[in-house]
């Protein structure tokens, strides 16, 4: 995502409407990021042109408006991008399976929210990230992008592989806490399905959600909870998912650790998988930075879901490896590699962000060589 | 739609093309507007995040060059936006219905277009509004936009639910009168349907239209007539929509008078609307204003089209109440409430823009709380 | 595509990202033309609103940032667009025809590129235009847009209507040669399908392909050549193209010549297709410019192709006349006419670019009357 790199960038206006505050403004932004990249699916290969191995590959307007008396409003636009092909990103407009959009066109699918804000928070309406998402994004030593990405565990296969609400949410309210609590920070989420009090799934696509977090001098931990309802079906239902995530900044290295739980109450069972993660970041230089990981699936769907051949999905576990390497030729742009490792166990078939499907039980791995140029 | 909000504010750039005129310029302007939503049809109710309330939500870039002279050119590029899903908005290749076109996605399907401008006036070439819809955002006090907007009425059910040219055309070129006629206003636009000439709906799609007002002191008056021609199915026929609407600024508050016509002639029959409105802005305060509607359709569908249940549609007239206030927390942002009801009758089945579908008969209402952010 | 007149103009703006470079900038660009447009095919025609007679319609972003050193990191955004419909253009996803997306909206289907320069010349990865296409462009007189463009020659019926990498490629790097090289210029190119190897089509989309230039005094010279691997079936095959092109300032006229050869190795034979075209500009007065071209296509395909009455494709000759006329009004806007007229033989049904399609060996013309602004 990388939506931190390039809040510290943008080309920033001031706005010359007549009346409007000198403090106001409107940011242009976005993110490149394009790589090399080799992957493995078993026998398998393929050699691609890959977007998003550092930074989600992104383009946008935000700005701001200072209203007086200690109130502000704002705007946010980000639209995601595939860079390799010149395409957009898919959005959704009711939180449901049947509400995917876009065609293969622009579309401001990661955040389009207008906010309201003061000494008592913020207010947003619109489009943004759930909850659960900031902290995958925060703890992951890969910031949720690239081959060794550990989301793939938690949002793949039987109910989750759809489920629009895993990494932002239409149609929503969110209240965020003001910045100066000593520490404490934290936002609560809802969002609407927006079906009709008469219909038969009238809640689906209803989520609640929330996070709270602490940071303290090298500390930081946060945890979120989320959950969306759906009318329980052969491969949906109520999706919740939970996780707690932690950084600890120790001079020569920072690290990380994650804790995912997703659960899907499916007709007549649940999908429930748990992904543990921990990593580091390692500075090399004054401009180079080592960043490792290694996560565990432990899929403890309930029995009656199956494999093909009949054997329970809950021997499926997967493991992954990664590491990567960033080369920052400026704030704005890096050269980076990453090599990351998945090994499927039983019936799994995880593959690295962008790789090539391997059969059954086979490994996944991927390579990427890019450049990240943030504006 | 609020375009007018829009055109005072946006970050205007100087354009560093060299050999460009110092009056060149290009702006980048938008409008976000959310609201919360809770809209009733008959016993049902939703509970919604819904957009352009106030303000119909856009993003565009707009620019005029100086060429010397007295003469300029402009563009203008501008984007519906759906902001509570990141999503876009439709556009129409061929003011047909099957050259509807978007998919969700970004699009310039409000306004596209060339412009050279002189003494003469200004000559557009490309997607532009049509007159009648230029007369409706004027005179109708809510500005075409929310809960309270009466253009359901005039756009809705067989022959009007689906007529690409009811707001937006393209193809089409128009001129405008000069802005210094002693405030005489006006423009006449021809837009094109672009089938070639051995089709046998070789005209289908073509429009003409105008508008022809005048402003003086407190009043304001002003009437347009458009007619796209389409070969007659039992959905379609040739398009003729007329308006006539005026206000009058009567200091403590701005009275508004708006009278459609549309007419659709399908195969066998007519559907013929006629919708009447009246209103009134009311400032509370110095940023407070007051806003009300009363809308009366009488539709006078020849007797060939019959409901469900045998009755004629004639007998399926409706009414529309609304009230709204908006709070300008400064010349770009604003608070607002906007509540509507509509009253069916026979079997009719009107809903408050954005609201939940009544049976026939029975009622729509809506309530809208929101923001709307221009920049 | 007229990228030429817009990389002269253009919005730039310093970046204001702290720790970036007093050089950094990001530009908005576009190009909007439109034209009246009246087309002829056999007894046919249509009247409509044409784009892009003058120049491709478009509207992007782009950046640079010097990294010190000599190196400076880029980035490239470009939009085409239909501003007679506010519509956006399709981009392709893996060089093959089923990988067509888009819908009608904005993709950046043009350019979308991430790049990086320095003394040894220019890196770029992303979507970008393919070497014979840049030899079209600049060797073309009408530069590949508008009713007397020849492309329609090159570009059209059996195995070529529906090839991605004629014009643009995704999934691609490529290294241009640096400018300071005595007249010399050139680039080459990989661009990939993005199959895996385990499919039965491994390989399609792949291409492979250069340009190579010498520029001196008045003298202009460039060849390009490209090769995109597909598995032979009836309809598509290995495309390749190859393409010189020259022109020669005599000062009070500006010479051009330009030969392309296509050819599609479809299942049993293939298609190959000559296209010979030479042209002039001829400045008149200080603002106005006449364009000529004339076009030759000798259709070579091989005989199992054969039009629908059995007789052979090889006799499906065409040739083509343009003349036009553009009228700087400064240098961002100009006003333009172009004629153009293509003859068809044997069962030939070639047609001017956006023109109605004739019967087979009837004639193909047009005009348009139009204004092209560039921002």
């Amino acid at each position: 995502m990388k939506s931190k790199t390039a809040a510290t960038c943008g080309v920033t206006l001031a706005l010359l409407c007549s009346g409007a505050s000198a403090r106001s403004s409107v940011t242009i932004f976005g993110v490149m990021d394009l790589s090399v990249m080799h992957s493995k699916g078993g026998n398998a290969s393929a050699r691609t042109i890959s977007s998003s191995g550092l930074g989600a590959s992104q383009f946008g307007f935000r700005g701001t408006e200072d209203l007086g008396g200690g109130l502000s409003a704002g705007f946010w636009l980000e639209s995601g991008l595939n860079p390799d092909t010149g395409s957009g990103q898919l959005t959704n407009t009711n939180n449901q399976p049947n509400g995917f959009t876009g065609g293969g066109s622009l579309t401001f699918n990661r955040r389009s929210y207008v906010s309201l804000s003061g000494a008592f928070g913020q207010l947003r309406m619109g489009r943004d990230f759930v909850p659960t998402h900031y902290n995958i994004f925060e703890f992951d030593p890969f910031n949720a992008n690239g081959v060794a990405r550990a989301a793939a565990f938690t949002f793949s296969t039987v109910g989750t592989g759809n489920l629009p609400t895993t990494v932002v949410a239409s149609n929503s309210i969110s209240y965020w806490l003001p910045p100066d609590l000593g520490g404490l920070y934290g936002m609560a989420m809802l969002a609407r399905g927006e079906n009709a009090s008469n219909t038969g799934n009238a809640s689906d696509g209803n989520m609640v959600s929330g996070r709270l977090g602490w940071r303290s001098g090298p500390f930081d931990v946060a945890g979120a909870l989320g959950r969306t309802h759906y009318t329980s079906t052969a491969t949906l239902g109520d999706y919740t998912h939970g996780n707690l995530g932690a950084s600890w900044e120790a001079g020569f290295v920072r690290f990380f650790a994650l804790y995912n739980l997703a659960k899907v109450q499916i007709l007549g069972g649940d999908v429930r998988k748990h992904t543990s993660e921990i990593g580091a970041h390692i500075p090399l230089g004054q401009v180079g930075r080592l960043r490792l990981s290694y996560a565990r699936l432990n899929d403890r769907s309930s029995s009656v879901l199956r494999n093909a051949n009949g054997s329970q999905r809950s021997s499926n576990d997967a493991r992954l490896w990664g590491i990567g390497y960033v080369h920052n030729l400026s704030k704005r742009t890096a050269l980076y590699g990453t090599y990351a490792r998945i090994a499927n166990q039983g019936q799994a078939t995880y593959l690295v962000s962008g790789g090539v499907a391997p059969s059954p039980g086979r490994q996944s791995s991927g390579l990427e060589l890019g450049m990240r140029h943030a504006f």
